[in-house]
């Protein structure tokens, strides 16, 4: 018992601020406290920050895991008033202003900035899960390029026309951003790379279906432009299925409506769920996420802050933001002075106002779309306009210069170096042989 | 029993050389069958190439994973007669000239040209494997990666000094040059990059353990470059143990004959076994490898050669070439055209004859030895020899430039930035807190 009473009692560490997550909005706060020379600790699960937006390129062979992926401890290597964490925060008490981690050390903090993201959701099927990878971690995104770059192994070892079929034929679940740019870079990856590289696949017999339970593809974006990214993919050889919700997902096929699928490799973009810890601190909507003020702050604790994919944070028409990279980033940038000018001299906090720099799908090589209120573009100047919001999104990575290089090399000539298949995938999906292995 | 009967007795592919392993001799051999239009078919374990030299740099975080690793398909995409399969040999008849894979398929061949590598020797002891990961692979690679900065993390987090003298302990069991490189290099990132990252961690109290059964360390060079190598690894605060043999190694402790250490980490660079292949078409020596004449030919067997690790190859005196990345390459680089003009136009065979282009280990930044004959370089002028051959010997490396200037920048700048810590590793070994967690 008394050990026990110990650890919920006594503070392992105290602090001015405790940051939960080294995303985009976390690590700004961070930054600023740092800055500031203000005691703060961040708690990640990860010893790294991920830049979330490349991460589909990591998933299709064209970026190296380690390019997306910066230690947060070298990011914040020269705030001596800022300590890194790994661990995983499993409580918050917000009355007694206390965190607690999953090996029982408490965190007592004045000030808590809230920023864990969020993680797949199944919609209630979670055994799904592990026949469809979702795409939020760089394990989601090597398991998926592992996955990937088997299915094409074993369709080129396979003599059965029906399974050298069903392990060529790819399902993405869910056509928003994500999906999109999954869908347009496994065509190209299958297409234009490995289309010289095997000697059994017809790159024709290639299939890849984008499933979606909306009307249609791309809801974010207006009409016209979801339109012209319809067309691009179907170019290239997508299939696109809206108004398909699906209804079982199995290891080797996807329920539809009206259909079965056999597929090779299916991949989860349909939902996101905020961390649970948001509900820990604050009343959430229907979506999971916590409801906070403009000024991020939860109502009732004004020591209590939500940020990014976690927190449903109004915009000037009442609306909740969108789950976006630069939401998070810009909310981070936002928080971090406020509350440094908070904790030292008492200064009121301001409210937040995000300033869309655009937003903007990737299809494929030289063709991209870019919205940014009455602005709309297509094509290589969207890929551009692009290019350029990442490159400046990519401000922390010390070898930002190094990967736009390397990015955009692999980008122009269609190379994808980064092809390991990771051992233990490998081994879940044995290779099999033709017809003698159905015996 | 018919299914049974099919699969033993009709080949699923017929070819004229069957090249297994992809490694530094199997490819030289695809790639001058491939140049010819001979058909063959090459069958790796892994879809990918590594670059075995530059492997501990993986594991200290030096270099990404994928940067070592080049799929073989890219590598032998122009050859259109070189068909790649990513599975894995189970058995090799040589008298009916026929290979079988694990998924049950049968390949026929003409010739054999045998070249799958080796694996780890725990001499053994087994089940050390489990705590004491080799470097033979990626994934050895991302497991001794993520287990090394684990251990920094849980120390950081950790409040019991014995708990936190205990995680700061690395033992390093073998003193050849991987254990040499093993050693220097995780000094380096623990007193060097990581030290000023950590808010907790005294680097004096990091502790490495070079351990060796043998008489001195290095045994493959001469005896006043090995005095060098040990005086400057202390320099650098790595403590050699030779003549010491471990009696046991459990998950977190090491036992040598008069001492028991606990122990963090610890990586295993003592012993190599061949493929158990070798032993399936040729008499082996004590080591395991398969014993072949002056052609790289196993003796009786006039279409079955044997080359690199899995080969005990005779040099000019008669003694076997030792497991070299360069012995193996020299081998394929001569047994490729020697073995297209034997096939093409009845050749002979001639006799292989092994050029070292010197022994290099790396001890750290500024500080290797390079030992060619009688020439014997210490320091910045050896290091820049291993960069020298090593760049050359990246040869069918698309990317080498840039690979080469990515090690480059970060061996001169000691930045770390391929530090992602995988997470069944961090779960396998979750982080707990300090005293109390010992209740």
């Amino acid at each position: 018992m008394t050990a026990h009473h110990e650890q919920h009692d006594i503070a392992t560490w105290t602090t001015d601020v405790l940051v939960i997550g080294a995303g985009f909005a976390g690590l700004e706060v961070a930054r600023a406290l740092g800055r500031a020379g203000i005691p703060a600790i961040i708690v990640d699960r990860r010893n790294h920050h991920l830049f979330q937006p490349l991460l589909y390129q990591v998933a299709t062979a064209s970026l190296s895991a380690t390019d997306v992926a910066e230690p947060v401890r070298q990011i914040l290597r020269r705030h001596r008033s800022v300590q890194v964490i790994l661990g995983e925060v499993e409580q918050v008490d917000a009355t007694l202003c206390r965190a607690r981690l999953g090996g029982g050390e408490l965190i007592a903090y004045r000030h808590l900035v809230l920023a864990p993201g969020s993680g797949h959701s199944y919609f209630g099927h979670d055994d799904w899960a592990a026949h469809a990878p979702g795409l939020k971690s760089i394990e989601d995104a090597r398991s998926i390029r592992s996955r990937l770059l088997v299915a094409f192994e074993r369709a080129e070892r396979c003599t059965d026309p029906d399974e050298k079929r069903r392990l060529l034929t790819f399902a993405i679940i869910g056509a928003g951003p994500t999906g999109v740019e999954l869908a347009g870079s496994i065509s190209e990856l299958g297409r234009r790379t490995l289309a010289r590289e095997f000697r059994t696949i017809d790159p024709a017999a290639i299939r890849i279906l984008l499933i979606e339970a909306g009307p249609r593809i791309l809801a974010g974006f207006p009409d016209d432009m979801a339109a012209y990214a319809s067309d691009s993919l179907e170019c290239r050889g997508v299939e696109i299925r809206t108004g398909t919700p699906v209804s079982d997902i199995g290891p080797e096929h996807v329920e539809l409506d009206d259909e079965s699928l056999d597929v090779g490799l299916i991949i989860w973009a349909a939902g996101v769920r905020p961390s649970p810890l948001a509900a820990q601190v604050a009343e959430t909507d229907r979506g999971g996420r916590a409801i906070v003020d403009a000024r991020l702050m939860v109502p009732g604790l004004d020591n209590v802050f939500v940020l990014g994919d976690a927190a449903a944070c109004p915009d000037a028409e009442g609306n909740p933001l969108p789950g976006l990279a630069q939401v998070a980033q810009q909310q981070g940038r936002h928080l971090g002075p406020a509350l440094v000018a908070h904790i030292r001299d008492g200064h009121p906090l301001p409210e937040f106002r995000y300033r869309s720099r655009g937003n903007t799908a990737i299809i494929a090589r030289h063709a991209a779309i870019f919205h940014h209120g009455r602005l709309k573009l297509r094509g290589w100047i969207a890929w551009a306009g692009w290019a350029l919001i990442h490159v400046y999104l990519l401000v922390g990575f010390q070898h930002r210069v190094l990967v736009s290089a390397q990015w955009l090399s692999r980008y122009l000539t269609g190379y994808r170096g980064a092809r390991v298949i990771d051992e233990e995938v490998a081994e879940k999906a044995p290779l099999r042989a033709g017809p003698s292995s159905d015996a």
